[in-house]
């Protein structure tokens, strides 16, 4: 669609905190990339915290509604401690991507060269993540009784269905199968959650089936943890549910040279619904306004939204710049704002 | 109790793998640093894969009671690929954990100088994880319907209590307020799992009124991967719920020296059942039989039983002996043996 009408139609979610200050330089490199003859039109939605406190509202029906007729959506970051903690998570961002039905929660880590690790010995990492995002203990299932009492008993329901699973595992084993190493590790904890590991596995199994030249793995997610410390270069694609996928992908961003530069994808790969990118750091409220923020895991995330628009060759022009810009930092400060001029220096050129 | 009479009364489980291998080792340890006057008295049990193919049994009524009987428990490691997932661990070590009450699965985690870490720098890590083990998603609540077809559903419940929440929490706080950082760091995921997520917030900060000495601190469980290898010597004592633990003790154990150092305690704290302990590490299948399992995270786990147990100045005696074996090893290879008998020897003198 997009590529028919060489026109896109983004909406953008600032947020809160760095959220605004991350978004715009995204928007620069997205315009600057774009072909000329493309046409990009942009629409801000005021959701966050500050509309909260002002209307209580977290993500009315309207401006649900309205996001639908974008061809992806662009966010920030959400989050701020004068909100208590699950209103705007719950509210606004999982509401979006459970009302979009973004199963695909795509979290690809790459170290790039000359990009720091807590690592020692500077391993080669370089995986995608695919995470369940929409069943798990993500779905809201649970309760409290007695609630505030000596006798409170509270409950978090994960939630796991074969058509859930099957469709996120299936995009996992394209992916590795479109990779050149086509190795897929399923990641659970099967040894103790039973009854979703079983479902998981059985799944992981079966599907595997007609994928014969994709090698497959599992690991406990224990374990796993392990291995992205000691052996990260045995990933190539990862595929988890909502929560191990949650904690599993900081873990890697941290490793892979931090949360400044991991981007990610809550993608409907049916199309039925706008996919959403972000940065997978947060809303930063403590650096938020300093000109500390680094763009560049917004830029990235911008490179995500053109693939999947069928930009290619701009995505891998971000790509491309955002790692000869990591070549060349030489650890003095620069602001958001200048990091991002130079990433659309380099897009441009 | 053992104190007065001057006799322990253990009993050990071997279990799988490597877990003969050291806990022959830890046993070897344990022997040689009590004192003349205390009579050790260990009674095997034989229970894990070889009993489960046998008999069909992981751990009959009879053993569970006979277990009642002792002072503690020493377990080297549960599971084998021969035995479908969560039988042995939900039919022996999950349940003995149960059983037994032990709510309390303690986890120190520090990093011996001379130690190989996966992280740049050696930065100090020396930090206890105090990992809730009765309760979360570990007690077996879940489900599945129309298991095996397209329309299968399948469910985890974790199930939380202000009473089970309360007393681990408490027992934690005790531990931070007994060292001199005197610092608390409650880890959860209340942003997405709000139900648990606020009693365990709203607990935590109700017992914190009691301890006032001690600063606290409060992570979700994503952030706090990204700590572990970017800030470990932030953390003192964390609790947290028995699967955040879980994860985050095997990550723990990866950065402060492997996961052949790392020693827990299933803990009763109130004496009403015994307390078992066993390395942080699993049965190891493939290097089973070989010499190469390192034994010093089950003669730590040794040291942990005996600091339990009122014999204090015997566990800062292993500790050292650890601390000085470490600290001359060489990087050349020892078997399991070697390692156990110089380890007795130090604790000897
Ligand atoms: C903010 C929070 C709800 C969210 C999540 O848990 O998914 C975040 O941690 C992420 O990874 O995008
Ligand atoms: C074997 C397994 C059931 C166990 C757990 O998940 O608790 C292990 O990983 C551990 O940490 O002791």
């Amino acid at each position: 669609m997009p590529d028919m009408s060489r026109s896109l139609n983004i909406a953008v979610i600032p947020g809160d905190g760095i959220g605004r200050e991350v978004v715009a330089q995204g928007l620069k490199v997205l315009s600057t990339v774009l072909p000329q003859d493309v046409k990009l039109e942009t629409k801000e939605y005021d959701l966050g915290a500050q509309r909260w406190h002002r209307t209580g509202e977290t993500l009315p029906d309207a401006e649900l509604e309205a996001l639908k007729g974008h061809d992806a959506i662009l966010l920030g970051a959400i989050g701020d401690p004068s909100v208590p903690s699950g209103v705007l998570e719950r509210g606004l961002l999982l509401k979006l991507r459970f009302a979009f039905d973004h199963y695909v929660n795509l979290r690809p880590s790459k170290l790039f060269p000359n990009t720091s690790t807590p690592l020692a010995g500077q391993p080669e990492i370089d995986f995608v993540v695919v995470r369940e995002g929409t069943e798990g203990p993500y779905t809201g299932n649970g309760g409290s009784l007695r609630t505030g009492t000596p006798a409170e008993v509270a409950t978090e329901v994960s939630l796991n269905t074969a058509y859930g699973v099957e469709r996120v595992v299936r995009d996992a084993y394209e992916r590795a199968n479109s990779r050149p190493r086509k190795k897929l590790t399923l990641v659970h904890k099967n040894n103790v959650l039973v009854y979703a590991g079983h479902l998981w596995k059985n799944v992981f199994d079966a599907v595997g089936q007609e994928y014969p030249e994709v090698t497959t793995d599992y690991l406990h997610v224990d374990a796993a943890t392990i291995f992205f410390v000691t052996q990260p270069e045995r990933f190539d694609v990862i595929v988890t549910d909502n929560l191990f996928g949650d904690i599993l992908t900081d873990l890697a961003a941290a490793v892979s040279g931090g949360i400044g530069l991991a981007a990610s994808g809550n993608i409907n790969p049916t199309g039925a619904f706008p996919s959403m990118f972000e940065p997978v750091h947060g809303s930063a409220p403590d650096i938020a306004g300093t000109g500390k923020a680094d763009p560049t895991a917004t830029v990235l995330s911008v490179a995500l939204l053109l693939r999947h628009l069928g930009f290619e060759p701009e995505a891998v022009r971000i790509e491309e710049a955002v790692s000869a810009d990591l070549a060349e930092r030489d650890g003095s400060f620069r602001t958001t704002d200048e990091i991002g001029d130079a990433l659309s220096v380099r897009v441009a050129s």
